[in-house]
């Protein structure tokens, strides 16, 4: 509370250094300080919450800049967390053509996922019908299971769930949509990360049941 | 069983264009067909099966072509499976400077994992502790609920059984490790599509909520 420093202290304290500091505030990713002499500025608990939020988006989440910065424009603005949830998805969802997308995948998509309040544009739904796509067999078969995605659709459901839960848990709107953004984008990260543990795990132990 | 087509046919059955198809060949993703003529070469299903292969890595995966042929070359080799997962999952991991991770975020990820079979330097073990540093507050907290890190951990171990069980359902080594490759690398993309898709719908759910 209250925090009022020089850039160089903001540097110490948000380990991030000066010049990486001034290049945030001229790409406009982080406000500029309060102007105190005229070649001094001072800056407060904003900015430290703010770098840590620039970073995770361009060093572990790989948001391009351009990119954070439309983010970053709705933790300013007055959007509702619904917008908030809807800019920040998009600024990690890869851009689909849709013409290149049978009908039959999204049908697949559509039935996995049946009972989800979902737009059809959703950047979510069309991806996955690419991915069903992969699969498809030339014949025309699934390739895999219906069990491997109702799997794969329930865990994200649940992730679904949490994140809410933890959006829910912050007092006030601006950490809330903080929660969203960073949610999002290192919700991915951290989902992959773990699945590559998990995957590690599950086949040790299959292993080690076949000695 | 036992087709036997020229270039365009193959081209055709696959929906790949003849000029994608000699380039496969030429960076070694596909093995040339077998030459009848002197300037006729014939393919057989295992050419359309390794086509589906490279396009999921390289179009959905977003895999580059050089780690792409790292990953392929397990499938024709007589390695386990279980290596053919270490291969799929270091190629769809990003690269960790261990040294720029804190021991605080490493013992973090280590309690949520309690009881995992991993390896210390396992690829997703140092992703996660990239998550969390990047949550953790200056203060030294840690930003998110540990209710949150464990949904996430659970969720990535569902998965991960599936992955395994749908794995177990191939008839055959060749079958199991391309299941084992797809799912690895498509199973990432196919995730955070639907939690994309299922962060709209649980957010809409909340929304109507309140209403």
């Amino acid at each position: 509370m209250g925090l009022s420093v020089k850039i160089s202290e903001l540097s110490t304290l948000a380990g991030v250094n000066v010049a990486t500091i001034k290049f945030y505030i001229r790409e406009q990713l982080l406000p500029a300080g309060e102007l105190v002499k005229p070649n001094q500025a001072e800056y407060d608990d904003s900015h430290v919450r703010r770098l840590r939020l620039v970073r995770a988006l361009l060093e572990v989440g790989g948001v391009p800049i351009a990119t954070a910065r439309d983010v970053l424009s709705v933790v300013d603005s007055t959007e509702s967390i619904f917008r908030a949830l809807g800019v920040a998805q998009k600024s990690v969802s890869p851009v689909i053509d849709q013409t290149a997308i049978s009908p039959a995948s999204l049908k697949s998509v559509d039935a996995v996922l049946t009972g989800w309040a979902i737009e059809p544009h959703n950047p979510g739904r069309l991806a996955a019908a690419q991915v069903f796509s992969a699969f498809t067999e030339d014949d025309g078969s699934t390739g895999v299971s219906e069990s491997w995605y109702a799997a794969y659709a329930k865990a994200a459901r649940d992730v679904a769930v949490a994140d809410m839960a933890e959006v829910d848990r912050r007092p006030d709107r601006a950490s809330k949509v903080e929660m969203v953004i960073m949610g999002t984008v290192l919700g991915d990260v951290l989902f992959a990360a773990f699945r590559r543990a998990a995957g590690e795990s599950v086949a040790a132990g299959a292993q080690q049941a076949q000695c």
